[in-house]
């Protein structure tokens, strides 16, 4: 089945609406750049006013424009913007590239006609793109619906990248810089004001066009987080990588994001949890974004983290093995073995990881070879990066070095080989026409390299756990706030462990409570009017006989009674006194867009002070909880420290996915949940205490 | 006076021993390139084979060139290397360039011969570089004693930048990228083994040399604390910045590095400790290390971290936003009195910061001159950065923009500005000259000027405060270990504030001991054969009672007795109960080259699980002291959380430097002091426990 945005971005025809004969104006440069640059299919220029533009015959109205065509560039004042759109509608056109501002992103009257234009796209079925974009464009294609100054930079033939950008100006920053770091895209779609068209949706049809490989996504917000979730799982599925830069990160940027576009910018935390999701890689400047995409657009992912460094300077080698490190490579050794004789064969060699085959290499080159041979051979590394500074460039070495790496390809065919050399462009081809990456920055041809690792990872495991059924008499969420023994009883519903616990009316049930609970107990007034328990003695810690017991249930009473004397007393809660674990925190948020999002840190400082959570969208299953576990900062809290037993994971990951099925299942009611401390031990977890708001209190 | 260095710098005469006919060869290079390249002085070609080499008269022996000349470049094999040198020494010869290689980094007879070296330095005054290296260049001067490929890539005029790097092929590489960069070069020094001149000592002649602006300086490890200190200091005062890379900062690295040269890497901690101490930026990609010495070369530094930033994108406003929190500039609103006027002139921009001054600049460019002549002059920002991507190519904006930003330098000459903005060289060259950086990636851009206030705040800095001077009667090191009670009073009679306690013999005085203390204690025994004092139940808590002193004192004795029947004892400690307050480490470790360095953190899970520490060299004052608590990640923790007090952080940077001149003062007699806890209240502090180990246990 044709994509629906096939006609858009691969139209047949395509008609220019205030097309004009000057070359530079707006309405001028689409017709310009196809016809220059070799746009195959027949245009239409539309304006009244005159028998051709450019040479080309000219129409007077869209209507004179034979009907069904697939696409129309509206480049037309604002005030009859909507009518022309209306028109092209009517007119059976299959889809407008609408570069007209002065809607959402002006005025409410600009959002109401925005609103029309929605309107029209959804009646009529003509896909919409912008308003207030700069457009579309399709190297291969020679299609340029576009008045961008991009296209003039083009210097590259067509390649597998493709580009989605709802801000123009840095859609064509972006393109400028790639095509100079050599990177080939060919698809170029900016999605403005997105009224019909969302970057969600280029990137499902990047997802699924076979002449796209690798997907470069720029956004300052997204407003369906289904749209965004369907393409980034298509993409995924189809071992394409994604590559997003969204801005907003800090509060300062926040800020000045809300007030660019008409998009509501999601808090960043959320956003960074659907990225992590479907294993998108989040640049965070234009140099990375593309230096990303460069080493993508080689198609070969690392099956491992496993890399061999190989280095003519020592020097490098170590600069390399710390980035390595920052980026969670593993600088394994040769096995012994190997490292002997490399050693033979040079005996200068740094022979561990990196290897340092010394400027003997300069001397003799084939020693780069035989060096490199035994490593592949011998060795199990996942991928190779080589630094050979200039000599690739230089006459006395160029033709040899070249010879080397030919040979080395032919040998192994399948290999992740990156170069890290300084070469002019045309020496760079070489290197790139064997399938090698070049990059100048050993530390960067490190990160890029971890990059490429991190796609093989996320498209070796595919689409994630299934989230867990929750028992069939699991409890609805609540219409008003509960907490603690409420809340902990509706937690328990859903699988998740919580202290044993009852509420009891007399000292004799505590009693009795205490003997099935047999080991200490925490007794606690529970009030709806008395929030702060331990401000009035409400808690009683580490009880463990019948008297204490006993007497316990009367202070609690009396001390409400006394701080509180109208106070509604429910009881007083008699709970199993929790000692060891390790304290965690698990909560529930309601982002607008994105809905339900689970956050998880460990307690007291690293969630207070430290900041030290991690997010994911609900619902998810065991794997993405224990990725959420593994990436916070104090993760070595539950490996034991200070000789303490490890925390079990596995009840704490279960933990995690069935809150995240309970928030999923609930989107419409549950505003926040906090499950605070919930403590992990060495055997199992539990909740000690708990808040649930549901929707609209 | 002249410095040392300045023959081997800026030589007047040279000559090249082991001289070459052959351009290519290591031995042809240096008079190839000097010839083509300018050199105005001397050229003595020496080798006893040819009359002339490369049109030159060659002269046999160096014992046949005049006497006294600049330098000596040394390009014969090992085994004659250091005769030759000898003989140069012999010969008045003022400074030596040695390429060969063969010494430390290849055998213990290399090394024996390098020490050979070393003296021939120290006893003739010849200053030699090398062995092992690939030799100087000084573009300006056309002096090139190097066979390095780099000269080749040259194509700026001399510019403000020198380099020294103990790597050859990295400094090749460094000078390449920074070339391309458009960081204009003068100086290029490789240092190689080090055998003399360090790269320390060129960092001091790039200090003192008026020709040299900005140093960029790289090695894997340093062996002298003075040089260095010496060094860096002077850099600070000659407000040069200082652009360091230091390789081994991971583990990983840390071994390839001790196996690539051969120098001692010391620990990475303490070269941060360092570079912070002298405020060095540290760079840790080849791309960062010349990016940032690009936006140095224009000498200008600003005075504070209030940025203002402009942009045509709103979307990359937010990038640059959001990249300025990263690197902590402030990004402060307009007055809302210009934010008015702004919107007056502009209705559609944002107008807050970043000033999105949007697309009518395309249609008005003299927008864009209002616009920012009213935020200088209106607003108090330290710095600006405008982005405009690529307006100031088109052939429709070039002119008009070019004059815009003259008639601002006319307007404000002393404005810090920076561009971000995509365009050819050429064009790039004609904001420069108006002494405006250029940058292409906006957040990169944003990082380079946090990176100039940085070294802007060094400067205005100037030297750090004296460390505070002991007390007359502050005890001497111990000869024996000594924990806690001995410890704490080392530290008290330095002036750091510790527990009131006393070691008591009888249950009668520890009782006295309690009513003068006037509050509750914590009774513990002391015996230097009970290190786990809390495992045999030797330690009491919170006793506030003649009885429960009394009581205490007996059961103490008692368990150590049972618990280990030939413990020695030497009684019970009875110190104040301290409550509240936060737990801080601090520490003293010494490091092999830089002597002792005090390290604080935060108690508990912070030095525990986040290694969240950080190191100064001893000695310090105390502004050195504040800046280390206010560069760890738990700071917060000291501001006061969850209601408790701000903590007395003058108490604990007074702790801090004079636990730092008290390591200072006895850096040979000193192993490691711990400090731990040290508890800081909220008017004072004080150490609960210590332990000091001297040298050589």
């Amino acid at each position: 089945m044709t994509h629906p945005l096939e006609p858009m971005l691969r139209p047949k025809s395509v008609a220019v609406i205030g097309a004009s004969n000057t070359a530079s104006r707006i309405g001028g440069r689409p017709i310009h750049s196809m016809k220059t640059l070799g746009y195959k299919g027949k245009i239409y220029p539309v304006n009244p006013n005159y028998e051709t533009v450019q040479d080309l015959p000219a129409f007077a109205r869209i209507e004179d424009v034979p009907q069904g065509i697939d696409c129309a560039v509206i480049a037309v004042p604002a005030k009859v913007a909507v009518q022309t759109l209306r028109d092209c509608a009517d007119h059976g056109i299959k889809s407008a590239v609408m570069f007209t501002s002065g809607f959402a992103e002006l005025s409410d009257d600009g959002a109401k006609a925005q609103r029309e234009i929605s309107a029209i796209a959804r009646d009529s079925g003509m896909r919409i793109l912008g308003p207030n974009c700069l457009g579309v464009f399709n190297v291969d294609a020679g299609w340029y619906g576009t008045f961008t100054n991009a296209p003039g930079m083009l210097k590259l033939p067509p390649g597998p990248i493709g580009i989605v950008s709802q801000s123009g100006a840095y859609g064509g920053h972006v393109f400028m810089v790639s095509q100079m770091r050599g990177v080939g895209s060919n698809y170029w779609v900016t999605t403005g004001n997105e009224s019909d068209v969302d970057v969600a949706e280029v990137i499902e049809y990047y997802a699924q066009a076979p002449d796209v490989k690798v997907i470069l996504a720029y956004a300052e917000g997204i407003k369906s987080k289904d749209r965004i979730c369907r393409a980034l799982d298509m993409a995924r599925e189809a071992e394409k990588p994604v590559i997003f830069m969204k801005v907003g990160s800090s509060a300062v940027g926040a800020i000045a994001a809300a007030s660019h576009t008409a998009s509501l910018a999601g808090a960043d935390a959320v956003y960074s949890a659907l990225f992590k999701q479907y294993g998108v890689y989040r640049a965070e400047t234009t140099e990375e974004f593309v230096d990303i995409a460069y080493g993508c657009q080689f198609g070969k992912y690392p099956k491992g983290r496993k890399i061999d460094l190989q280095t003519i300077s020592g020097g490098v080698g170590v600069q390399m093995a710390d980035a390595a490190v920052k980026y969670k490579l593993e600088v394994t050794p040769l096995p012994p073995q190997t490292q002997k004789k490399l050693k033979a064969l040079i005996p200068f060699a740094g022979v561990n990881n990196p290897v340092d085959f010394t400027a003997q290499a300069l001397n003799d080159p084939s020693l780069m070879e035989a060096n490199i041979s035994m490593t592949i051979d011998e060795a199990d590394f996942d991928s190779h990066i080589v630094y050979l500074a200039s000599i690739p460039a230089s006459p006395f070495t160029r033709d040899a070095c070249l010879k080397i790496f030919q040979n080395i390809r032919t040998k192994y065919p399948d290999e992740i080989i990156m170069m890290n050399i300084i070469s002019p462009e045309e020496i760079i081809a070489d290197y790139e026409a064997l399938n090698m990456p070049c990059y100048e920055d050993p530390a960067l041809a490190v990160r890029a390299m971890a990059a490429l690792a991190h796609f093989g990872e996320v498209f070796a495991r595919g689409r994630p756990d299934q989230p867990p059924a929750l028992p069939a008499d699991a409890l609805a969420a609540p219409t008003t706030t509960i907490a603690e023994h409420e809340a902990k009883k509706l937690l328990g519903s859903i699988g998740i462990p919580v202290t044993v616990e009852e509420l009891v009316q007399s000292a004799k049930e505590a009693v009795t409570v205490w003997q099935n609970i047999s080991g200490p107990v925490v007794m606690k007034i529970a009030s709806p009017d008395i929030l702060h328990k331990t401000e009035i003695g409400g808690v009683l810690l580490n009880l463990n006989s019948a008297d204490d017991i006993s007497n316990g249930f009367e202070t609690l009473i009396d001390r409400a009674r006394k701080a509180k004397p109208d106070a509604r007393i429910d009881g007083v809660i008699v709970a199993q006194m929790i000692t060891g674990g390790v304290e965690t925190v698990m909560g529930v948020v309601c982002d607008p867009v994105f809905g339900p999002a689970v956050m998880f840190g460990l307690g007291g400082v690293f969630v207070e002070v430290l900041k030290d959570v991690t997010f994911r969208l609900a619902p998810f299953g065991l794997d993405e909880a224990r990725r959420m576990i593994d990436e916070i900062q104090g993760r070595a809290m539950l490996d034991g420290v200070r000789g303490a037993p490890p925390s079990d994971i596995n009840a704490l990951a279960d933990a995690l996915s069935r809150l995240s099925v309970f928030a999923a299942e609930n989107a419409d009611n549950i505003e926040t949940i906090d499950v605070n401390p919930f403590i992990v031990l060495s055997e199992g977890a539990v909740a000690v205490d708990a808040l649930v708001v549901p929707k609209g209190i």
